[in-house]
């Protein structure tokens, strides 16, 4: 790697046309063509010893050294290296300071192993390279499109067949849209809901054309608010600043001990809110399927209701949880999300899908209206173009990938992949619950909990929070550090503990190949670097 | 196809655990494993082969047709085929329904041919699946990114060395971020304008937090503009309303007659604006690098003094242009873009990468503060997280795929892409002006123009747009579902003719294999379709 910004030893190469268009179209030579072959077999029919042989993720390396190994600002005039000769750099080179998310000791975050055939799918759609803001770029695809959305809308809502019929091809309506992460998924949502709030009525042609100001002005409020639990993901924020509404007006209430929003607080603020006196506007309630730090499912029915008598937009967050739904066993864990007006869910989570893959629904066809843009070249008025209707211009398209995986897998081929995370995180919980230097801090609904290591000598004591949290802290690092396995940490404040934050360790259960017993050794090992450190 | 909708033939098969993890890991035999080589092989090593094999552009079967196909929403509980047999369906069965974007004779789009070396690198970029949404699972691959854009960046504003070496890995400062597309890519750019006018200030906490309303009070105006060309991308249109500033204050300027922004109008409408009786703030001005119908750059270096004269951040969407910045021999095209706050680029466009990549770059290097988001899980205050400052959260590591292309094609293998594209369109231009049926409408700037059909013998007459606009639109639908070739159209208001319309047909010349004799070719299909169809 420190080669990287010197010259190359080997005779300069010149970009001529000739050289050019060949690279353009296939391997210089037979070598270099056996050089990509024999990568490009180990990525695609060994994708999982491959990352295993060739990415880790150590700090062998700490992340300030790599940083000066690539400090270098300058496009070489001409080719630095010979295509394979980059493309083994990047595997024999950079790779290996990647982290191996695939591993089943990386136990920290929403990203995971992923079905060898998800690359496949890739390279196809890279290959054919449609782009699905337009018929005229994508044709059949947009129909797949269509027809994928479809399915996962029919999922959530469960429509009736007559009314699936009239929309899965219908050119006018639409039944969500694809975006490229669950962040951009709640915008659209939050813009839509924005949007048929304060809409066209006399004297006014709605907030999307005139401002916020302006509308506000015209339906005589001062503000709009969203409301969502404390354990809400932070794009409901980065929503209300990009919405102009303001990130101060996403108000977090609280949670109960199961870090579920909690319904009285709740209505109490809906009541302060729709005092006379507070000339504000509720622009939605979002309920969470899946909250990203402890994985818990908000009272989703209940939400329902109340988003109802108070005609409010209602819209859940289910980008873990969503396809829980595919499981008939714990289908019901997301029961009410039915009622919602929008959901989102992300392709890259636990529908396994690579990086990355929003997606937003919404249960009324015609609300998308409200974010109609045309041109003049594409997008034209009564087209099947998708792009009229979505946040995002150029599109890749990740709806192949995931109407291919459903074909592959079926809906009990997911739900025995979720079934196995929530059942993994119960053991887990148990075998917490189980050791004296543990305190499980959050039980899983879903697949994820959180921890701490919470040693038994000081259980007596009391105000050993700061202490713990610098135990929790440094065993976190030094586990991660060590490089065999990854649990992420947040910090909570407890409701009932006077304010005082905790920190803890996160887990989160999607990879089919983590079994208790790689929890358990992950358990010892912060045990272990607990003792070491500590005693 | 037909038997998307019917149970399959073959046994039933069923999702277990088994059958589900060896999925997971490998194809499921020995024949299974030789199929997916086959396709894979083609992909990989005959990319423009498999494209002109299996994908084609024709009408053969119509959008409704297909249309009536797609029409299953039901997930199947158990898997509808074995791996391979979808895999094989999506390449023989809804493949030769897409669009060959990469023909030669398809050149009415901004999408193209790609080196086939680009779909290698996006199967690496998929196998290894980081998440550059923060460091714990990406490592490497985010310092790579911050190294690019720092590449990037050097080629739009040509800072000094000493000023890449301080923020090139600074994990404080950043000198842009990736987005998705250009759509995403110019609401960041305007995202970040909006809140550095209207920041934070005594008793306010700033737009991001308090919202549009608010903001407008605390600085005493009506409503923010932004001022873009009347050819500027709909996006803008789009960004206007998402932001809450209302997308009718998107100001589209009158252009000249070569289609760039007339600058008189331009200062006219700002005097206009900035007259003490308007309670307007300009939120800031665009100028085109590239338009997408016509190629056009706007007088960036005049519109670069404007603004500084009106301390207005000036915004370059140079989304297509921006890489002729690589050609020595066409750079000057872009003079004054160094002066831009903010710049777009697409990836996917003129730096030849797969769907879909946008970025957007800014001068100053701590602008972006402006849109900052922490959570407790992530992102954490201080780290080199690169979802601290963006408008995505998850984002797949497109930064890898530019990173490599950069090496392997150097700039000046970008540049003789770029060149090809814009002495091609020249030398069409002039093919189109010497043909006696033909109109050249507008003037290739860069490597798009724009002509129509204009038989000699209509040329005496008066009072002929509309037939001919009739002639023109026909003629290029008979050419699309000939399926031989793909021009697109677009509409014009002309400024000095009365307000008339005008269709027009699209050439964007971008695929080193498009040609003079190609181009010739299709004319040549579309004197003969005027001729069956209207002689």
């Amino acid at each position: 790697m420190m080669k990287r910004n010197t010259l190359p030893q080997q005779p300069t190469l010149v970009a001529d046309w000739q050289t050019l268009t060949r690279t353009f179209i296939r391997p210089e030579n037979e070598a270099a063509k056996s050089t990509l072959i024999k990568y490009m077999e180990q990525i695609l029919f060994g994708l999982h010893d491959f990352l295993k042989t060739h990415v880790g993720f150590t700090e062998e390396i700490s992340l300030k050294e790599l940083a000066t190994q690539f400090t270098n600002s300058l496009i070489s005039k001409n080719p630095e290296k010979k295509l394979t000769e980059v493309i083994t750099d990047l595997i024999e080179d950079i790779a290996p300071h990647a982290v191996n998310v695939a591993s089943p000791y990386f136990v920290g975050h929403m990203t995971s192993a992923i079905p060898f055939f998800m690359v496949h799918l890739k390279t196809i759609v890279a290959a054919l390279n449609q782009n699905v803001v337009k018929i005229e770029t994508s044709k059949v695809v947009s129909i797949v499109e269509k027809q994928v959305m479809a399915k996962i809308h029919r999922l959530i809502f469960q429509k009736s067949d007559r009314f699936y019929d009239e929309h899965i091809q219908n050119a006018g309506t639409t039944l969500g849209c694809f975006a490229e992460n669950g962040t951009l998924a709640n915008i659209t949502a939050l813009w839509v809901a924005r949007n048929s709030l304060l809409a066209p009525k006399k004297g006014f042609s709605g907030v999307e054309k005139e401002g916020i100001a302006a509308a506000y002005k015209a339906y005589g409020i001062d503000r709009c608010v969203v409301l969502v639990s404390k354990r809400g993901h932070y794009s409901f924020n980065k929503a209300g600043g990009l919405l102009g509404i303001g990130n101060q007006n996403i108000i977090a209430v609280d949670v109960d001990k199961k870090h579920k929003m909690d319904l009285n607080r709740l209505t109490e603020t809906i009541k302060e809110l729709k005092s006379s006196s507070n000339k504000t506007s509720i622009l939605a309630i979002v309920g969470i399927a899946g909250t990203t730090e402890t994985g818990s499912v908000d009272p989703l029915a209940k939400l329902g209701e109340i988003c109802a008598e108070n005609s409010i937009h209602f819209h859940v967050d289910a980008a873990w949880g969503g396809p829980t739904l595919m499981s008939g066993k714990y289908r019901r864990l997301l029961h009410g999300i039915e009622h919602a007006d929008s959901v989102i869910i992300d392709g890259h989570k636990q529908f396994y899908m690579p990086m990355s893959c929003g997606m937003v629904y919404f249960k009324d066809p015609t609300i998308m209206d409200v974010v109609t843009y045309h041109a003049n070249y594409v997008n034209r008025p009564g087209s099947v173009d998708l792009g009229i209707k979505s946040l995002s211009g150029s599109r890749e398209a990740n709806s192949l990938i995931l109407d291919s995986a459903l074909k592959i897998m079926g809906s009990r081929g997911y739900a025995l992949l979720i079934e196995h995370g929530i059942e993994t995180a119960r053991k887990f919980a148990e075998e917490i619950q189980k050791r004296h230097n543990f305190q499980l801090v959050t039980t899983p609904e879903l697949n994820i909990l959180t921890y701490r290591l919470y040693p038994s000598h000081m259980k007596q004591e009391t105000r050993v929070d700061e202490k713990l949290n610098e135990i929790n802290r440094k065993v976190q690092r030094l586990q991660r550090e060590a490089g065999h396995s990854f649990i992420s940490r947040t910090t909570f404040r407890e409701p009932n503990r006077l304010g005082q934050d905790i920190v803890v360790l996160r887990c989160v259960i999607m990879n089919p190949m983590t079994t208790i017993k790689i929890l358990q050794e992950i358990l010892d090992e912060q045990e272990k670097i607990y003792q070491e450190n500590f005693i």
